[in-house]
């Protein structure tokens, strides 16, 4: 097992939080990543009060293990926040927006808060407004976020924020990414795209299997699949997808998408109840090149860790004495 | 001393290489790295004889150590790798373009054949042409380049390409990264911006005064800096700089830019001779936010080694003995 700041915060095995991805992390796959001695966040996204009372309560009743919720702020408000902290969440994360309005209620209720960045001047916000940890997500993660690499980030907001622990995201599906993100001084990694495609991810088969046959080169950021959605998200998030039918379609014509909202929402919708991927959206990020087949959650989260640790031990060796 | 196939390609104390910037890696800059114990590549550019012949003799004549140069490989031509290959450089660098025609001639010289690719496909290609090592260059990096990020790159061209060493360029300039780098299974790092703000450096002292006070944020890639100098870079590729004036006047605007071209060049290379960096150029990659000042580049390389050699030497004591 790996020990940091973060697995001793939550009495965690292996410093690993899952991504709390909307439509994919549900109650199911966060407790099943908890019960493997990581941290699951189960994926609360625009904050839909039935979706988040289910899913909740699947988590509570299948992990004995420390669970989280996260949230995509811009989107929510305190009553939400207070519909997930009934459920006594050990942690709760909030991304893209603004975290200082949920922030008091969600320390006062002795709650871990995850606050995710994509700059560092947004990460000394984060440590202002009370972040127990942060994560710097880089632009090669899948979903939303923003232009800058995980590589160069991380360390930068690890210097802007000391002592608070950072935690690395977006590129990361393996052990060798983890034992990366550790040496750029990370606490751990949040991970999405890779737990996209295991057993318990609560999206369709046919999306898993495409996520699978992807390669980085066919991901790419765009606003096409908020448009069609109606989603108001605020100009500096795009999604980074898999490219596919309907973003080749209106890539650069997102006018002539809002012009043909009508028509092109219901078939959207369609297309996301028929699992039909030619125009329904699958967020993924570019580290699908290091994901080949769907794992349970578990044997990932065991894998992944063990794979880090034999990296890290492997790291001594590295070490020559001078001979010359 | 960090010890990998790399270092033992060319006898180095130190898995670092030098990015063959053009107008910044001159023989000076190179010779200070290579004499530090890393490997110094002069930056032939777009394959100027002249400037060339006055760069090779230079780094000839102040280091006995292993050294080597880089070329624009859409640019150059035989002549251009005939002249360099005269001075007997133990290692030559092509990037972006097709290296296959001068692979052999390359190789016939008795020198190593150093292949820089932005995608996994492309580092296939460069296996085939007999690349003795590989660099996979993420987005994140100064200059030129494409939009594959670091993090996820490196691992996926790790395995393409196994057994030729690889290493990571983009975004790193610290013992973090590097260390990180190699985690991922790279055998070492190639640097740019942060040897961009050496002493040995060719550039205007302004220049390296101004990305100091940079920031990522700063950055951005763009073609309007190739479109006002008349280089005709392959579509795939564009240059991260920072934003200056110039940048923001013709950002979204390169149509309009070729049109007043007669006219904006003189003004653009007046610009270049004064050191008027509100118009000309200065190359910078994400890592700025890591580099805070000027140093001697010998000085860079011990430090950033050092750096990296704690961080592995720590990645033993993360790993816990299981008390749960």
């Amino acid at each position: 097992m790996i020990a940091t700041a973060l697995t001793e915060m939550f009495d965690l095995l292996h410093p690993i939080v899952l991504a709390p991805m909307g439509s994919v992390s549900g109650g199911e796959l966060a407790a099943a990543v908890s019960n493997a001695g990581a941290l699951g966040l189960v994926g609360g996204g625009y904050g839909d009060h039935g979706w988040l009372r289910t899913e909740l309560d699947r988590v509570r009743d299948r992990t004995q293990r420390p669970w989280g919720i996260g949230l995509i702020t811009w989107s929510i408000d305190q009553d939400t926040i207070d519909i997930a902290l009934a459920y006594s969440p050990a942690a709760f994360m909030l991304s893209f927006g603004d975290p200082r309005p949920y922030a008091p209620s969600i320390k006062a209720a002795g709650c871990k808060l995850i606050i995710q960045v994509q700059d560092v001047e947004d990460a000394r916000l984060a440590k202002h407004a009370g972040a127990d940890i942060i994560v710097a997500q880089g632009s090669e993660a899948g979903g939303h976020g923003c232009s800058r690499a995980t590589l160069p980030l991380v360390p930068a907001v690890v210097d802007a924020v000391a002592p608070i622990p950072v935690l690395a995201a977006g590129g990361i599906a393996d052990g060798r990414g983890l034992a990366a993100a550790l040496m750029l001084g990370a606490d751990g990694v949040l991970m999405g795209t890779r737990f996209c495609a295991s057993v318990e991810a609560m999206c369709k088969e046919a999306s898993k299997q495409r996520l699978i046959a992807s390669r980085a080169n066919d991901t790419a950021r765009t606003r096409v699949f908020d448009i069609v959605r109606g989603l108001s998200w605020p100009s500096e998030y795009t999604g980074r997808a898999i490219r596919n039918s309907f973003f080749e379609r209106w890539e650069h014509r997102e006018g002539d998408l809002t012009v043909a909202l009508v028509m092109e929402r219901e078939k959207y919708r369609a297309a996301v109840r028929a699992g039909d991927y030619d125009t329904a959206v699958i967020w993924a990020g570019e580290a699908v090149d290091l994901i080949d087949r769907v794992e349970s959650a578990g044997t990932l989260v065991e894998q992944i860790s063990a794979d880090a640790e034999s990296q890290l031990r492997g790291a001594a060796d590295l070490i020559a004495s001078p001979s010359r």
